[in-house]
């Protein structure tokens, strides 16, 4: 079941069936920060071995502190005390932050489409249009009328 | 008055009444907020009980934890220290941000549409198709006019 | 000159000068933030006063706590400790989420207005209709033709 | 590359070739916050020097710190201590928490923009007055078909 999950993401984030930008932007965005999540951990522990008073000394606790530094929520019960640790740090907050941009911006767009079929700009058109159409019916009845009572 | 609005927010959210998705995500998302924040102070209490320097030992304290963590103010006086308690406040987390987006989302919908039905397309839409029918107006006169001076 | 921004800003807000939603929803958020962070940093320490390990201890203090709140950075320097001053912090952070929240749609509102304004859907609206505007000229001129040549 | 990338950084944003203003929004609002930042770190460090429990003491630290107080991390690491201090602080969120609402109402208009030329309402225009372009093409027939009758 989950390859055939993962064929299917696959198949809507890069194939041509989902087509929508913003569908694909917030789910390429979900797959980019979990990849960096995923790496920044692994790269913290690495470059922050050794340092005096580094508390990031486990991948578990690299990985628990990658989620609460993406979320934004920062307890500070782990944080990176080296300079290159700081830079992963910086990476994985703006990387959450953007991600978590696009899912609401998409979110957005989703619900402004959504709205507009319902009863918005869309459903005017249709009505004016339809206005417009029955004046053409009635120039042509005219027309016709006329030719008629030639 | 409180079970009358229960049932009122019921009737907003699922029935027929409020058929806008945008306002029904928003709220339905609050909701289930609220149900994972209580869910989840309940579950951290239950699997970080008897860990070692664990400090979110009574359900007052996880509740106010999991406020702080839904908001991601995250003032780091609480914080789960086991793979479970850390399981249950991703989930918090990520159901804080997602619902926080939908609120932005929703807001931002409702903005839009309220623009629109002001002076935005819908209202140029209105000018426009008034000057088409001013164009009918003027070609009926004309079809008559010669009909009458036949 | 701050009473004529006052003033200025109270007929904005609450006058016929701003009648367009979302800048009113945003501003009036702002102000509400505002009162509730100075009420709210003189309800923490009146609440807290006394208590065991309180820390939110002078206005001054309590000010700076409610700003760190209010932007959900939460560095944990300070924090309440007992069950109201948690309800005051609860206020603050849910307002202050709010108020962003605003601002973030109220920006995306003004952005879409703009985009619609230079060359999305209304200037769309506009060359379509044009160019119906050119069929009725023919229209009338081929009416007009066929009179003369009578 | 680097000077080049910044003179067409410019160019987007002050010249005319960038004009949609969300996109000029973001990426001034982005320009503004780097500033806010980098001169932030120096003035925490100049202001909190010599206050008692003072940990901003170094520019590489204060940058560090002013990189989790705009993301709204706040680990509690570093924080400022002094009056002064913490006006600074408060610059750097307010304009952190902007920029982010900035990018993220940018993100949404693009994305909105991008889903209304692709099947929205423009779309719907164009198949709206088509059809009405139909009916003037009959009505000219009609009117070409009786002159040729008479």
């Amino acid at each position: 079941m989950l390859p055939a999950l993962f064929t299917r993401m696959i198949a809507v984030l890069f194939g041509r069936e989902g087509r929508s930008l913003h569908l694909r932007a917030a789910g390429g965005a979900t797959i980019v920060l979990v990849v960096v999540m995923l790496c920044g951990s692994w790269a913290v522990v690495a470059v922050e071995e050794g340092a005096h008073r580094a508390n990031l000394t486990s991948y578990p606790r690299a990985l628990w502190w990658s989620i609460e530094t993406a979320t934004t929520v920062g307890y500070g019960d782990f944080y990176p005390v080296t300079v290159w640790g700081r830079v992963v740090a910086a990476i994985v907050m703006v990387v959450g932050i953007t991600t978590y941009g696009m899912v609401t911006a998409a979110l957005a767009t989703w619900f402004v489409g959504r709205e507009q079929r319902r009863g918005g700009t869309w459903h005017h058109l249709r009505e004016e249009t339809a206005a417009l159409h029955e004046r053409f019916d009635r120039i042509e009845r005219m027309l016709t009328g006329k030719r008629d009572g030639d």
